[in-house]
């Protein structure tokens, strides 16, 4: 049997170059190794992505829904699930053959923990991104609520959202600073042995939590790409040219619903204007002249959302399809 | 066995008020009755409702990409089903038990459609959107081309596409006409009885063209629906509060992996201001105060890549899950 080529792939089709993902890994290994590092699945939702993420040496992970907490409890990577995300019916998560912790920032998400079987608890701080997150002064009486219910408080989160995507590392650490005195005030009214914040951008930026939740350092997108991370673009969508026009614009099928669009317009590789997208196609001004046929890689945007959309992703080396990993933690 | 109710709803959740689907249905089977429309089924993904478009007296139908006509074929629904895409490999589409045309609009697309076993086929013209379609003047030489390849050619499609989302009615009626007197010239070089274009947005302005291929109608946004057309806002996305703060804003389990987002942020039903959408957080000002565990509904700003990232939708009339239908042609 022979090996899959790039060229023989349906498309639209999710592509994950290996050697740009193995050198993130271990880039990110190097920097937060162990449990320095909780990797965020968010981003990949895909459980031998996390796999992976394991074998480079992170045994905890972070969770942005239930399903994804389910999906990785399934898969035999439950020693240390975090859902950083707040809950009002906690009942899937009680059930679950794996130790499963849940952000809690209220009254309610106190008791939907200890009502759906969920022993461990963080405290979820809000240190400036206008989202989830009870104030600081709020921390400690929110923990000892918890413990009240019989809840164990392990310790707290905060996420510097506001912070994590500005070009600018001065600001950018600036912002992370003053997030994390808030988020390190509130912990000493808490107590626990984490302290859990981060993200891709404040990676080693931010030194005051004691685990980060990155996690789009793995595939990354063009967003991230301008922040001067040594991470390198591991994840396109391949697409086929299907038009061209003596105008000098070229149409492949790679659309919005192969893209998270919240951060703008993807990038082509190799370079090229990006005019407009729309459901199936992106129109573009290529840099060097297309035929119909051609294939080209679109670089997304915002990595999250576009991996989303995708039933599966093929790992690619030289333009051979070694792996193809299914993307199996998507839906509620 | 007591039916369920929103409240139970797993959420985020894709919801479609059948009252104002059901509206929207016939108000668009009065309009354009059977042939006069062509639904396209890339809005909603779903062969159930498309079963729905059946039932209302539109048999033929248009689809995106392939994966759209095989779910069609298979469901049953394949009469008449119209690929106004353009593909390099068209092996599937001739594999299928249907009748099946595709858009070809090159030398490369219509030698794809003859090796690939398809046996019908549209010339697809540019009527001044940039994207796919050959010039008006070429649409004659390759309709010629296809024959001499045996195929038959049932005549032309062309997308308004720069004028469908306009809001200045009269100024989306002039771009349609310009639009379609390139299309109407094209049509006497390349001959055939079909003449395929339009959109939701120009389905009673757009009397050039014998067949209107609308999908958004049925389930509605809010890009749509400042253009004042007949149809009612059916889908939303049901989300539950799980977060609230002192400083005046909530936060709900809605994110940007519910919505498509390249219109822009969406709205919430019944008012308020989205300040920010994250992977599956909306933060947004409620213009009456909510509650954790509250459930609000939002309004997508695009409805085709919003359906796209769920695997059911629920029909429901007060407060009742009347049924729940798969969104089943998503992927390629």
């Amino acid at each position: 049997m022979t090996a899959t080529r790039l060229e023989e792939l349906v498309t639209p089709a999710l592509i994950v170059d290996i050697d740009a993902f193995d050198h993130n890994l271990s880039t990110m290994a190097t920097a937060l190794p162990g449990p320095r590092l909780r990797p965020h699945v968010k981003a990949h939702k895909c459980t031998q992505l996390a796999n992976r993420q394991l074998a480079a040496g992170h045994h905890n992970f972070t969770c942005a829904t239930i399903k994804e907490v389910e999906g990785m409890a399934a898969a035999g990577l439950g020693e240390d699930l975090l859902l950083a995300n707040e809950v009002l019916d906690a009942s899937r998560l009680g059930k679950l053959d794996a130790r499963v912790t849940v952000a809690v920032d209220s009254l309610q998400t106190i008791e939907a923990a200890a009502k759906g079987g969920v022993k461990e608890i963080l405290i979820d701080v809000n240190v400036g991104l206008p989202r989830c997150g009870c104030a600081p002064d709020n921390a400690g009486a929110l923990a000892e609520m918890a413990r009240s219910k019989g809840l164990v408080v392990r310790g707290v989160m905060g996420y510097e959202g506001h912070a994590v995507g500005l070009e600018d590392r001065s600001l950018r650490a600036e912002l992370t600073a003053q997030a994390m005195e808030l988020l390190l005030q509130a912990h000493t009214d808490v107590g626990g042995d984490v302290i859990s914040a981060g993200a891709t951008g404040t990676f080693d930026i931010n030194t005051y939590a004691n685990e980060i939740q990155a996690g789009s350092y793995a595939l990354m997108d063009t967003a991230y790409a301008k922040l001067g991370l040594p991470f390198k673009q591991a994840v396109s969508v391949l697409a086929t040219v299907i038009s061209t026009s003596a105008s000098g614009f070229a149409v492949a099928n790679c659309g919005l619903k192969a893209l998270g669009m919240d951060h703008g317009n993807p990038d082509i590789a190799g370079g090229g204007h990006v005019m407009i997208v729309s459901d199936e196609h992106i129109t573009f001004i290529p840099e060097t002249p297309v035929a119909v046929g051609d294939r080209i890689h679109v670089l997304p945007a915002h990595v999250d959302p576009t991996i989303a959309y995708h039933e599966r992703m093929h790992l690619v080396r030289d333009g051979e399809v070694l792996e193809t990993w299914e993307v199996d933690l998507r839906g509620w």
